[in-house]
């Protein structure tokens, strides 16, 4: 499974691939972070963004979209922009018929190092030891963007292991 | 001038033509909302409403595109939706080289009723007596796409002169 993980934000987005599937190592395709300039008008760099994330898809070809899920109660300055970049990411892949996911924070957070409260830093020694890195990403956006793709295949996997564990158990169960 | 107003939303998309200048009487040229279904996954609605409004932009060809500026501290339970919708309104319109408008509700009700705090069955009574109409457009959607539109025309209207006031002094003081 290839997933694009996608860190939305209006200054700053974070786009990371990662192949791979639970239970074996998982592979950096690439990663990067898609940057607007404040003095442009918001529609334009929406645009940029829009172009970017398009682009990103052409060239990697992912199978799944991971989003970060934007809270209205975030930081009241950047929320609005976040929560537009995020519904173009939406609509990049949507068109394209791809699934698109949404995680939280806390929910990537907890699937790469084990606790929904860590730091910025924490996230970003684990996806240098789950990807086998020399050195953290840099900056943040571009390791929450691949953490983002890093909980998908891991939660993914967990939910298919689920609905085999089950589907098994009723093929075994008398008819 | 023909201002295409938007008054973005996930579930309903008011979108609202108004031709005319400031100081002529303004003519609406149509009128709708656009729906979505909340059974629908986010990404799809937003693809809709992107196809909705790029039809819009299709069939009226605006000069201009006027979008309410949504702000963080409106409702939670809507307000990302309506920021993914925003976003996409500014695209469909940036995409095209359109320039692109936000006036907040505060501005657009001031301009239709002469108040900031005025309620939707004022606006929607104004927008009714500006454009002439036998009725209040349905639902308040509708009549705040309108009300959106008729505001550009009137903010940028009155804009214009005082640039034109300024140019036509600038050409009568000695040079």
């Amino acid at each position: 499974m290839r997933v694009l993980g996608i860190d939305p934000g209006l200054t700053r987005c974070g786009v990371g691939v990662v192949d791979g599937e639970v239970g074996r190592p998982l592979t950096l395709v690439d990663v990067n972070v898609l940057r607007t300039s404040s003095t442009e008008p918001v529609p334009r760099r929406l645009v940029t963004i829009e172009k970017g994330i398009d682009a990103w898809l052409d060239e990697f070809e992912p199978d799944v979209v991971a989003i970060e899920r934007v809270f209205a109660r975030s930081d009241v300055s950047t929320v609005m922009g976040t929560a537009q970049a995020s519904g173009i990411a939406m609509v990049c892949a949507a068109r394209r018929g791809l699934p698109v996911a949404m995680h939280t924070p806390s929910e990537v957070k907890a699937a790469v190092t084990g606790s929904g409260r860590a730091d910025k830093s924490q996230v970003g020694a684990m996806v240098t030891r789950i990807l086998r890195l020399s050195a953290p990403p840099k900056p943040a956006d571009a390791a929450d963007a691949l953490a983002l793709a890093i909980t998908h295949i891991w939660r993914g996997g967990a939910q298919a292991r689920i609905d085999a564990a089950l589907a098994a158990a009723g093929r075994r169960s008398p008819a």
